[in-house]
């Protein structure tokens, strides 16, 4: 009889697989996970917006009416017709055929990064940028054109245009439009007509994430898909306007990527759940998402501000910030002086207090930026956020002002 | 302003992703969704077995009871304690440190297949193999080094000692141990037994999806993995034997892949549904999933035999098939004079029955037998069965019995 003895692994993983480990980011979030710990660290929507009650009369209608909620299937008419109207709400007109719906934004981005990625590709995009979608491109590992980001007005289009123009040919071009993640900012309007206009001349497709652009505290600019149907690639979620326990999200692109996106989908993990696409459209039928979608830009939108409030009394001279138009961050540079690294360390251990230093979401290291923070104000709540911004106002106080 | 007319996209794809298309078997699937087609195609359970309502309770027992099910958050370890008890009805003694929750068993494979596959990649699988995968390691353009399976014992552990032997260096070995799809049959007990100590002499991890092992109609031999812990990753998946909208499932693996299968988890779609988990753990708090196993064992015997029955009495002199001790499919080899392509479009079109014809899950094109095809008996109930064999049987009748 044969048996194994339990020992060390001895399967040999795929070359890009190998460095595989858990980041610098994630041991740091374990640490600022223990209890007692006031988290400004990940980008979780509030627990006390979730429509618990809402869903799971959603949920037991869709059990008892559709046979069909538990088992395989396409995806649900119905709620694509729910986003086709929400979508027109964030001034995108967009039919059925054209939405893809996925499991959650994440998977979205990692089915258009096997879609149009080849291995070893190019990829252009800023060089603070989301770390999830730098996970989903990791398998393929491309190679990461950089452009910088302007703090008032976003993506710099003249530095995409030289890299274009000295020959760059990436696969596609991934920015966050609005409440952009990490930095907080929105794209201004001219800006995104002539990356539109740039990316359309030189034929490179856009990959738009705008999973904030619906959580708005002014008024919005729509985003790039609106603008363009053919050459952008929109991605969109519930996650941060219902609730990512769903997991359910969606791609606009053009009708023509619909078949080899339903294969890789399929490859992926078959179907988005039946069951809570079901729930979800169940709940659109019932209940306003408008007015939702209202108290939430409302609770947030204080959030923000009260953060911004204790930022101007607690931060030290010399910090910098943007007011969100969009989002769940807010930005901080902070002195020069100061290593973010190091204050995350200090902040967890004296304060209980986390964040995340701007550094974790450097594309390949390429920020020499070491003085940043990103600031989540979507999931403690006001008295948290006073609470938690009183702990890292007096660790700065302690720690750094009198070097 | 910039403004995008609709036009054939020019998006170019990935190397890889230009090929895609629809496969023969999905069109033909599509024309087989038409209502009043009894369908033996697909591989679905039954409806009528679903626990709706106990699941419905659970949601609202968690959504009421537990404020994390709607966010984001780590996998849910009740569930894994779960999962080994499960394991131990099957035969495999595994710990929850060894458990790595998945969206479905279909995204177990594709995170398999990115963890152990580079680009351009060798795998080691059977002729004839369950599409899905086919699908999962289609992006890395893998060599597919292909064994023969023996109807009555399954894969042919000599084919593959005779490949590694010539050198054959595949990333990993792929079987369905029992139940195979769609060949549905279950493996030697010695056969587990020599592929194990080939696989572990030749250093070949083996990949052993076992989505149907704990459907056995007879006294089942356990899996791979119960013999041996290091160099198995197993495949488990409720979606059979709970339901697939709830889109759960597991990886067994050496504790040492779980760093890594965890960042290539969350670069796919974060999370696998935090709800989800949390309803089925709470399911099986409440009820006994033994119990639950013996119902479903039963009815699906029972729609099996009524298939063998129909078979032994519709079907021409000169076909064959095996009592499966397992799953939810038949194979069944017909007179080498049947083309099942052809009878698969005779069957649609002038009887209105749907079936899989062989060939469609044949590796690159390899099989030569066009005479077979797959039927399923799990999702049709008794009455469905004996109409659509009778459907089946008078196209064989009619069209072939003077051939």
């Amino acid at each position: 009889m044969t048996s194994a003895k339990y020992t060390p692994t001895g399967i040999p993983l795929a070359q890009w697989a190998r460095g595989l480990q858990k980041s610098a980011l994630q041991e740091m979030l374990t640490l600022a996970s223990r209890p007692g710990i006031i988290s400004l660290a990940l980008g979780l929507p509030s627990p006390e917006l979730f429509p618990k009650a809402e869903i799971s009369q959603a949920l037991s209608r869709v059990l008892s009416t559709d046979s069909r909620a538990l088992q395989y299937g396409p995806p649900f008419e119905p709620l694509k017709t729910h986003i086709v109207a929400l979508m027109k709400e964030r001034g995108v007109r967009v039919s059925e055929e054209q939405i893809f719906l996925t499991t959650g934004a994440q998977q979205g981005m990692s089915l258009i990064a096997r879609l149009l990625l080849n291995s070893d590709g190019v990829i252009l995009c800023e060089e603070m940028t989301y770390t999830g979608f730098q996970q989903a491109v990791q398998p393929m590992q491309p190679r990461m054109l950089t452009v910088p980001t302007d703090p008032q007005s976003g993506i710099d289009v003249e530095a995409v245009e030289f890299l274009l123009k000295r020959g760059g040919r990436p696969a596609f071009i991934y920015t966050v439009t609005d409440g952009h993640n990490p930095l907080s900012v929105s794209m201004a309007r001219e800006k995104r007509l002539r990356l539109i206009d740039l990316a359309r001349n030189y034929k490179i497709p856009i990959v738009e994430d705008d999973v904030y652009g619906l959580l708005y505290y002014e008024k919005p600019v729509p985003p790039l898909r609106s603008f363009d149907e053919e050459n952008v690639i929109y991605i969109g979620s519930f996650s941060k306007i219902m609730a990512p326990g769903l997991r359910v999200g969606w791609i606009l692109a053009p009708v023509a990527l619909m078949p080899a996106l339903s294969i890789i989908k399929e490859a992926s993990d078959i179907d988005t759940s039946t069951l809570t696409q079901r729930a979800l459209s169940s709940y659109f039928d019932t209940f306003d998402l408008g007015s939702r979608l209202e108290t939430l830009r409302g609770e947030y939108r204080s959030r923000r501000n009260v953060m911004l409030e204790c930022l101007g009394q607690l931060f030290p001279e010399g910090s910098h910030w943007l007011e969100p138009l969009s989002g769940f961050f807010i930005w901080v540079e902070l002195p020069k002086r100061i290593d973010t690294g190091q204050l995350f360390k200090l902040a967890v251990e004296r304060e209980q207090v986390a964040f995340i230093p701007g550094q974790a979401f450097a594309v390949e290291g390429k920020c020499q930026s070491t003085n940043c923070l990103r600031l989540n104000f979507s999931h403690p709540n006001t008295d948290q956020i006073k609470e938690a911004m009183m702990r890292l106002g007096r660790v700065l106080e302690n720690q750094y002002a009198s070097i």
